[in-house]
């Protein structure tokens, strides 16, 4: 049996184990055509049924509205921050941003290129701890669209509710906590994400975009960089990211074997509540970043009373097979990121090695 | 063993057998670390080494020299077209553009978008079946740079030179040819190609960039549109794709075990010569579309007497376990496509496959 750890890593992230002894086991050769599924043409009729099998998987996992196209592109989230203003964003008009981390700030800087950008909210005074209610947004009255990032990665802050646009269309980044839990699709006009984390490898997007929202994008964009082109060719205007779209209808028929997103979403408060809980019961050793009523259930980030007991915490977690949890490097601390394929047994192994490792440095 | 096709694909195209054999041996674990390479961060020290390796491994093969940096991007060729005019041309800039086929012509188009461009040499009349010579180019005076296609991949054209740019930046597009032969630098200003064909699968573009182009770039591009911005991150300006970097370094540890680009250019001379030859031995059956002393080594064009035969050729070659034949949509007929990993065996059974069917349909 090949030895694999425990792999806490933020994304590129553990991608479900039967998926990728699939994976393994068609690499020469998928569905017994004599190809490996990385050499034959895109517009072949075999790669027509994988591009036509994902985007399936994905309408029936998510339950996407038939008015939302499902776009694979390139380029992950961050080439996302840019398309979006350069498609909806012109030099004169306006458009609200929320930012409560990392991920915000930096869609906010791609947008600032294109035109002119209200922050309507920004968490940056509590450290970016919090989310805004509803009744904080004050959206600009002439807004092209509000945009705000569900869950942000790094931070470990997610959002308890779906942002109500009030006939502004609503843009959401669900890099990170999209097939966590069911999406209401009514609630947006556009959904992207890096596939990364919980979707598949990266070096792909996933953007699913209503429909209405490709007729008011301008003509002459460059052709990949305009969302109504590549509807138009059905994420073929140029070669796609083949093997991470086989990756993708992989994963998605591996969720519906776990019994879809409401089983997923159950399994995933639990994983978060056994974090949590070590967190509130430590007497204040961990102490989690997030306000409470907004911790994320994907990423669930802390600090150990020293910036060297950090340190140690990581290090020897790697030789207990616990891997990938040191924090990001603008934030330090501890990052436990427990995407849909990171398993339960992993989440208790952690816990039991913080419990150790509180006991023996406390 | 595993049921092997031979691949004719022009892209995504064969990949060398060892390789996928090695991805497959460690999809579970790579290095022995515990997990696939597409689970592991790419700021993690493991798949630092893996990119590292992979630019290596680049250098090594291509001989690349100290002044040209090397970037890993998404999109693709196609997005290389947008984004050479965007770091390059500006408005009331001047571009020339040399244009051999299809490819040529769809960058042509992103260059329209950004400035004044000069068409300063197009095969179009004879049907995209020449090159110019050096001689027959005249540049533009104030020339941002000059753009061409080494090989046009759909007519199976390819330039025998490199064009020399007199002091203005030659910018090529190596997709279908580079590592098909050694690559003489100095020549250029940029060389950038779609993986999909001879480096490793689709979903990423390498660019090989003097670092003088660098400083010429405007300010306030967007992030991931700036040359300048992913080389100052050493290609993580956001996540990359990690599982085609992953392949393209085992791709050149297996151009060194064949004995670099020299062995594979003598190879690749005569994997070519056999097919040529049974196009001019065929009595005129097979008619070939290149003029002769442009033909690619990498793209095999050719048609029967008839559409009907075209179709009929291609259907009973894939019975016979030789696949990907069919010609680009634009242009209909065969296209052959020898990549680097294509074995000469296949190439001869289809020099017997033409042979027998000119006998029984001549």
């Amino acid at each position: 049996m090949t030895y694999r750890v425990f792999n806490f890593s933020a994304g590129p992230a553990a991608i479900p184990l039967p998926v990728l002894e699939r994976a393994q086991a068609e690499l020469l050769s998928v569905n017994g055509i004599g190809m490996s599924v990385m050499e034959i043409s895109h517009r072949s009729t075999q790669f027509e049924a994988i591009l036509a099998g994902a985007e399936q998987g994905l309408r029936d996992v998510l339950n996407v509205p038939d008015n939302f196209r499902i776009l694979f592109m390139q380029g992950g989230a961050s080439m996302q921050f840019s398309m979006i203003p350069i498609n909806f964003l012109g030099a004169d008009q306006t458009a609200d941003y929320v930012i409560t981390g990392f991920w915000g700030r930096k869609a906010l800087v791609e947008a600032q290129r294109c035109g002119n950008v209200n922050v309507i909210y920004t968490s940056a005074e509590s450290g970016y701890r919090t989310t805004p209610g509803q009744a904080e947004l004050n959206f600009s009255p002439d807004a092209r669209y509000v945009h705000y990032v569900a869950n942000e990665t790094i931070e470990g802050v997610e959002f308890q509710y779906d942002i109500e646009g009030a006939g502004i269309p609503v843009i959401c980044d669900m890099s990170s906590n999209i097939m966590s839990k069911p999406v209401d699709f009514d609630k947006f006009a556009m959904v992207y994400n890096g596939a990364q984390k919980n979707i598949g490898p990266s070096g792909i997007a996933v953007v699913f975009i209503r429909e209405d929202m490709l007729e008011i994008i301008p003509q002459g964009l460059h052709s990949l960089l305009d969302y109504r082109n590549v509807a138009a060719n059905d994420s073929m205007a140029n070669t796609p990211n083949t093997w991470a779209i086989y990756i993708v209808g992989l994963v998605c028929d591996w969720l519906k074997e776990q019994g879809g997103l409401a089983a997923m979403q159950k399994r995933n408060i639990e994983k978060a509540g056994l974090l949590y809980n070590a967190l509130d019961t430590s007497d204040g050793y961990f102490t989690g970043h997030a306000n409470h009523d907004v911790r994320s259930m994907m990423n669930v980030t802390f600090k150990l009373p020293t910036p060297e007991l950090d340190e140690k915490f990581c290090a020897e977690a790697e030789q207990n097979g616990l891997d990938g949890l040191r924090g990001h490097r603008s934030l330090g601390g501890i990052r436990a990121s427990i995407y849909n394929a990171f398993p339960r047994e992993g989440v208790t192994a952690l816990v039991d090695f913080m419990q150790d490792f509180a006991q023996k440095n406390g």
